[in-house]
């Protein structure tokens, strides 16, 4: 089926049809509707490969997460989705696993596929590849390089509210358990700003370095069975890289009867849905509009897109907001 | 950059290039090196769309789900691509939110994309839309004609042994709250189950369907206050049609002091990421293979894609299991 189907069908010229298809020039009503039947009769659908070739355009968006099931990544995807659609825009999605080799072919695909643009969560280290791509990239919570954009929720406030809670809260010597610090992520600045918000009110503090970059909660409850339990008698505040490692670390707790917040406080980092649906306990923590994020990564790769401005310095930052729950 | 600039480049003709990217015909190991040094230098990747518009195949499926926030579908949607992608297909990812005007356009923005096939996990009550496509859709849980298969974890086995377990428990009087039943979907036999079992065993037992299909725990949470508490104290046993329900009605009774499962036994469903990461309480549910239900979802559209076959009756159902918690 091709438009020249549809003319005959519809008893007019393939320019009126390309007319029609393209809103372009002259058409009258009645005429629209005979093309428009036309098509929907022998149900025929514009073929938008052959249009994006044409237009170098194929209003699709790639999103490279490390997992797709990790509850903050899920609802990021949902909404970066959503908006993506509203303006016609379709989501590819990739999961990268934290393994550069999957990374990589995932890229080359991309670019195979001439995606309009990307959106990169990713973890890995290398980020040469992303620097070749001839299409707009925008990054969430990493900054590749200058002319790359990106959007994040505001990690220094983040680091520090949630520190700033726990001393006010009475804590004396306070942990931090972090993310891995080798990669330049931006979240890396929570744990800055733990470190100097611990300095500025001389409170006793250390950081464990998560190792690797595995977001399961199995693995960060091993974690806490293998590397954080034996130091944790040491403190009495923990301001966790995420919700994930603060229940954890809560289950943990209760396990071995450390009385949770009497004992040991504890502040968690997203407040995703899985975050509120928790309710033994509803976990204190540093709450990231996930939304609004996934939102502003869709509408500034788009925007991109559309004004073929490759590079951007439009970053965007978002609030962070302090939620008390049970933990504190 | 096109094959000609790469053939400038390596110092060979277009014919050799077109070799070495189709891999057809004899080439020379040097000859190979060359030209694919040539494309790393140039930063030149084969234009997949060119190449999907002549194979007419672009490798890109589609999958239309309520929700990709959802536990269930958004570990299902893991699955389904990283399967996907070790056949090197791609994933667009749609959600429904189940709305029919939103489906409707997706469906026809898949269409225009000619997307090689599509996975269609959606519950809203038009398919017409679903049988006038032109490629290979398997649906999850859902019947939508003879000849599109499905993928399903066995329902009616899934509602049997949930019922079975409460009756062993003890139970006299149970309830199941089931999903929207207007709809014929899979998922409907367990609500069959129910009322057989029940009936096999001489069991009172009573349904309360759900009126809408919202998926969030919010939902459900008010559906508990407002349909069913106040009929929670006829019974003592309830099987829920999904484990976000079976917790929002366990932290119903914890909050109104009726014993979990001393006086109210509840058995959930799906045993998802979710499911298997909560600790309090640790709900008693039916398991289903998610990660298989993906990768078998997956594979299915593919074999079709690959073979060329619309028309399909390879179904297939995977085994569930129960999961003993600590809510019976």
């Amino acid at each position: 089926m091709n438009i020249k189907d549809v003319a005959i069908r519809a008893g007019v010229s393939v320019t009126t049809v390309s007319r029609v298809l393209n809103n372009r020039g002259y058409i009258g009503k009645e005429t629209r509707k005979k093309v428009e039947k036309a098509m929907e009769e022998i149900n025929y659908s514009p073929n938008q490969i052959a249009r994006a070739l044409q237009k170098s355009q194929s209003y699709i968006l790639g999103i490279i997460v490390p997992d797709s099931n990790h509850p903050f990544f899920s609802e990021l995807i949902k909404h970066v989705e959503i908006t993506a659609n509203e303006h016609n825009y379709k989501v590819l999605i990739c999961n990268s696993l934290d393994q550069l080799e999957k990374e990589t072919k995932y890229i080359s695909m991309l670019k195979e596929n001439r995606v309009d643009g990307l959106i990169m969560c990713s973890h890995t280290l290398d980020v040469e590849e992303y620097k070749k791509l001839s299409f707009p990239v925008v990054t969430f919570d990493r900054i590749i390089a200058n002319h790359f954009p990106y959007v994040a929720a505001d990690n220094y406030r983040g680091g520090e509210i949630a520190t700033e809670h726990l001393i006010e809260s009475g804590c004396k010597k306070l942990l931090h358990i972090s993310g891995p610090l080798k990669l330049d992520l931006l979240p890396n600045r929570r744990t800055d700003a733990f470190r100097l918000t611990c300095m500025k009110h001389n409170i006793d503090h250390e950081v464990i370095e998560g190792t690797q970059d595995n977001l399961t909660f199995d693995y960060f409850s091993d974690f806490i069975e293998s590397e954080v339990s034996v130091k944790l008698t040491d403190f009495d505040g923990v301001f966790c890289s995420n919700d994930l490692v603060a229940y954890a670390l809560y289950l943990y707790a209760a396990k071995n009867n450390i009385k949770v917040p009497e004992q040991l406080k504890i502040v968690g980092y997203d407040f995703h849905s899985f975050t509120r649906m928790l309710q033994t306990p509803k976990l204190t923590t540093i709450a990231q509009p996930v939304s609004r994020i996934g939102k502003i990564l869709s509408t500034t790769v788009i925007n991109m897109v559309e004004t073929k401005e490759l590079d951007s310095i439009n970053n965007s930052v978002v609030d962070v907001e302090l939620i008390k729950g049970e933990t504190t």
